[in-house]
């Protein structure tokens, strides 16, 4: 195996899958980068426990302006392999196999030499059939992960849990995370025909996969199998394992009566919320207590040591009872920064029932909840 | 005390001061900031077991647009005070003392009622008399700093290296620090009557000194007392504590004559020695190998787990012995960096002899001194 490509690009590709690349494994050979040359072009691959990542640089591609000598593989060292290529002195570089997985990487004047592993003995990747696939807009799947992703459980002892639950059913993909403090709902239409089905993909891997896709404007491919889920676009293959067991009946924690009606303008109430969290963050029970009346919508913060904050908030509307109710400002800051720049209404039953907000405008189907903390 | 100023002046007087302040002391009015209000302005003050730093902002500054209503003083918790200033919703805020040091800060509708401490428990600074002193440019201490800091020793076995010696004396201002495997020293003419001095100061508190300054441009007082040195612009006064005991003589550590001397441009030897550091790092030992013959100097660095890199390397000229010498090539990348965009001359005895380095122009009174590692 011989070819000389562009550093820069090739870095980008190998920073892809460095994603899937953990120095911790117990596996040695996960430590590395699994490098295949054929004729096609270059395909690196990285893998750990919970999700592998392959991405591929085609020899058309002629922002890479690769040469093939020979084709062949082997296994890197990733993260070391990265730093060489990260402090190459020219713009160009050589990567050829030697005898006995030597590899010599060579740029100007610079000659390394290290030591590989054959790639023979890198564990192969599930290999998934074509049926059960949807596809959706790179942009709109980051979404309903930004969305739903940061409502998982990060504690293992409810381990289904820590994955967000999809449920693709009557055209429509619903996708759902709580840890059982709080909760976040997305649906959206899918008009594609496909099979139905019920998965749990691990939140991690989805944070992991997010962060992977390079081009927000293209498709991504999703593909299910029993165990696994494979998320392609042009030049990358993210699979993840699934989380076994079944998801709790989520549907049937959200409300849908309610005696007090709340609307904000999302950044405005954050950054109340931001400063009334600063004084709950000192205290032992890190709590904000919100006071709803018909004229007026107070926060207050407290930190028996420290002090207190007041902030009277501009609301867009309110109906209904007046309330008094008590929560965890950082579950509320989750929640809005997941709305992003827009208005909500919040709706209340009472002080000890969990909380709902959804966008004012109902064309978004998007709802989330929060359980309040008793205080008495 | 109560006055009324804008919130990013305010916050990048306290932000100076904060520099000073450890949430880790023992002694608890330190984690707080002193704020006193007189009619000329504001002074903050943090300080430390090692330095002191206060910052005055002045009425009279127009960007401040500071309002004083009463004078008198208070202590706050420095991070926490920080963090609500800098979350309030407007671009002013109003601070006032309430009764029992309670403290109101108020911007916009956000109202937060804080708790300080009687600003009379605050330590008193040292009193500096005015003898003593002498001015530099604050880019020029700055680079003095930089030049010399990194070679501090860290470790607190010989508490008298953790310091930078600073020496004037016939009109020369001569700074030099040495961790005893390498050290770097400096020289300044001074045109200044002054009294000779010769003191070392905490290698730390120069380093929190530089990043203090916010303007490259103005002068620097420096005024020095038997434990104590201030360096005083015009909006702050830097205190820091001097370290007692005697520097040991390095003059009589730096060679005179050479055997072998060969010009490099820093920035391509600096390169090279990172690409060659990469598989040392990897090593046990931790050097590279640096080959000098008449017509060719070669880099290498080698890891026997991973592998092995060699470089021709680029040079301007070479003269006399050849020579084989390995050295850590982390020292050699504090002290490339410290001479930076320039080229120098590097001088050596023998494979067991410090080498020194140089800049090739010699208007720049600047020598470092490295010890190679025996290999044999």
């Amino acid at each position: 195996m011989k070819l000389t490509v562009k550093r820069n690009i090739f870095l980008q590709e190998l920073q892809t899958v460095q994603r899937a690349i953990s120095s911790k494994t117990t596996i040695p050979i996960l430590t590395g980068v699994k490098i295949v040359l054929t004729d096609e072009g270059l395909t690196l691959t990285g893998s750990n426990a919970d999700i592998s990542i392959e991405s591929f640089l085609s020899k058309e591609d002629e922002k890479a302006q690769m040469t093939i000598e020979s084709t062949g593989s082997i296994v890197l060292q990733a993260r070391f392999f990265g730093e060489i290529i990260r402090k190459l002195p020219e713009d160009m570089f050589t990567l050829e196999v030697l005898d006995n997985n030597q590899v010599a990487i060579t740029s100007g004047k610079a000659d390394f030499t290290v030591n590989g592993l054959d790639a023979d003995n890198y564990p192969h990747l599930p290999v998934i059939d074509a049926k059960n696939q949807i596809q959706l807009p790179v942009h709109l799947l980051t979404k309903i992960i930004n969305e739903t992703g940061f409502a998982v459980s990060l504690h293992e002892s409810r381990p289904i849990l820590t994955g967000v639950h999809f449920i693709l059913d009557n055209q429509k993909l619903l996708a759902v995370a709580t840890d059982s403090h709080r909760l976040s709902q997305r649906i959206i239409p899918i008009e594609q025909a496909a099979e139905n089905f019920n998965i749990v993909i691990p939140g991690k891997s989805l944070t992991e996969l997010s962060r992977s896709f390079t081009n927000e404007e293209e498709m991504v491919e999703i593909s299910i199998m029993e165990n696994q889920v494979l998320f392609k676009t042009q030049n990358m293959y993210f699979y993840s394992r699934l989380l076994e067991g079944n998801y709790p009946d989520t549907n049937r924690l959200i409300p849908t009566s309610f005696n007090t009606e709340i609307d904000f303008y999302v950044p405005e109430l954050l950054s109340a919320i931001d400063r009334a969290s600063l004084l709950s963050h000192e205290g032992r029970n890190n709590i904000v207590r919100l006071a709803i009346a018909s004229d007026s919508v107070i926060l207050y913060g407290n930190s028996p040591e420290i002090g207190k904050v007041e902030e009277p908030l501009n609301y867009e509307k309110v109906t209904g009872d007046p309330l008094e109710i008590s929560f965890n400002p950082d579950y509320m800051k989750d929640a809005l920064r997941a709305f992003g720049d827009m208005s909500i209404t919040v709706k209340f039953i009472s002080a000890i029932r969990p909380f709902t907000l959804e966008p004012t405008e109902t064309d978004l189907d998007f709802i989330q909840l929060i359980t309040p903390v008793r205080t008495n």
